[in-house]
């Protein structure tokens, strides 16, 4: 089972070849997940061997071009391609109204249904209810509305026991209900407590994205426990003002939250492009949440199964 | 003096990371002309070193995204940089539109002046005149009004002969009236011819664009004797139908193109991303007209001054 994110755009407002502005892909158990779509998003799933078509869900934090700009292009192709499936998209109604004046140009329908989510700016919300995962959003605190997107597998059922199937002679029809948790009752009224024949399945995992923001304290509680965290970290600490100003975060901000949301692991992207490396800003957090990688185009983080 | 195209994008309507969407830039003599604009143009731009701030007039061929998904972001990118300068973008009145709307999502203005240059599909326009370069229009033919555009230098004035210079005591007042043609007259009333006192400049270089376009003999007087002809081959032989239906050409017939018109160089290009290589687009080509290349994204061809 698959739990795994690939970083498509690691860059901010300026694409350069090395870092496409934003874009993430989670992938659970080959449902794909498009977060944001920067300029160039199409290219970049191709470069890293993305199947397109599994994409039925895009989420776009804000109607900032480096966040969305590869919308159009991304539609375009999926057009071409004689895509079918309804393709979901989670987004700001200023977005709504963008793409839909930009497809309305190149044809009457772009072939397959484009199906607008409305986010809510003012308090979290659950936005989607998949088999495997769900996915809320939360405001998040930028120059323009913003949203945070949390994905969360789904709990899954108890595991039974193969040798308590064989030693109480269970029958396949009662699993189902075993799996749920319900004790199992011998012929003879002995009732075999649910912990004795089954086992619990892994941990739910978990990804919060947070990206555009200022230091939000806020989300703490919303993000905690997250498996992995990205945090955007525009700027180094020597750039406070600036981050203020600009409402984005410094890499020490992103792991002060990332500490305090006690979450397993911190990604931190969207650098300025006025870094040319970036090995201050992942030293700048690690002095504060050790367990913190830096983003890269093409860099797959895949979250294990614990039990 | 330098006049080199740098090609930016070789791809067609689906971009890849190894042939990007269709995008040229030709230098004369470090003015830049930025020629169609596909998605991630920015990034190519980038990527090949080219400086942004130089680029002042962007010609777009037609309204299909692969030939424009690109002008967002650079606008966006531009107004980033703070640019101050006015843009010039020679479009169809459909791009117009788009690009207004879109700029308009972001800010009230991008910070300096946007002008918009409308095309005309009807017949062959002047709409160019700068310093060093005259830009012409002329129309295409593919499935929605499209343009190809002709760069040419201008005629650049005769060069004085050193040796006449001394032998005749020219005053430098005078020369200015030489270089244009006119003959000198010495003090004892000599008409000294103007070959004898000045030696004929480069040919003017010329480039040709034709993208998209079907097989279309009405271009070949337009362009005929360009250094280098850029046509579009989408398909190569065995797609015949599929070029005619879509109003694509193949290798095949952009050769035919270049032969009757003379060109010193034909560059084809826009390939469908069926051909996982272009070996043999290029061989039929070449077997017509020899003096045939195949662009790369990165590919750079300077055209040398010849008198």
């Amino acid at each position: 089972m698959t739990f795994a994110l690939t970083v498509l755009g690691s860059g901010s407002a300026l694409p350069v070849p090395a870092r496409f502005s934003t874009a993430h892909l989670l992938n659970v158990d080959e449902h794909f997940f498009l977060i944001d779509c920067g300029e160039g998003t199409q290219i970049q799933l191709r470069r890293f061997t993305i199947k397109l078509g599994k994409i039925n869900h895009i989420f776009i934090s804000h109607y900032h071009g480096d966040h969305l700009f590869g919308l159009f292009g991304l539609i375009s192709t999926f057009t071409l391609l004689g895509r079918k499936p309804p393709l979901h998209i989670y987004c700001h109604p200023e977005i709504t109204g963008m793409v839909k004046h930009q497809v309305g140009y190149f044809s009457e329908h772009p072939g397959f249904e484009l199906v607008f989510h409305t986010l809510r700016f003012d308090e979290p919300s659950f936005i989607l209810d998949e088999k495997k995962v769900s996915v809320w959003s939360f405001p998040l605190k930028h120059k323009v509305e913003t949203c945070g997107f949390i994905f969360k597998e789904k709990q899954r059922l108890q595991n039974m026991r193969k040798d308590a199937l064989e030693k109480y002679n269970i029958p396949v029809k009662q699993i189902p209900l075993l799996k749920s948790g319900a004790d199992f009752t011998l012929e003879d009224g002995t009732v075999i407590p649910n912990r004795e024949i089954t086992y619990p399945p892994p941990k739910p995992r978990m990804y919060a994205y947070c990206s555009d923001t200022k230091y939000d304290e806020a989300i703490i509680p919303l993000i905690r426990g997250a498996d992995l965290l990205y945090h955007e970290a525009t700027f180094g600490s020597d750039m406070d003002e600036q981050a203020e100003k600009t409402g984005h975060s410094t890499a020490r901000q992103a792991a002060l939250i990332a500490k305090a949301a006690g979450v397993k692991q911190l990604l931190i992207g969207h650098f300025s492009i006025r870094y040319k490396t970036i090995d201050f800003l992942l030293k700048e957090a690690r002095d504060i949440f050790p367990d913190t990688v830096a983003a890269e185009d093409g860099l797959k983080i895949s979250v294990p199964l614990v039990r």
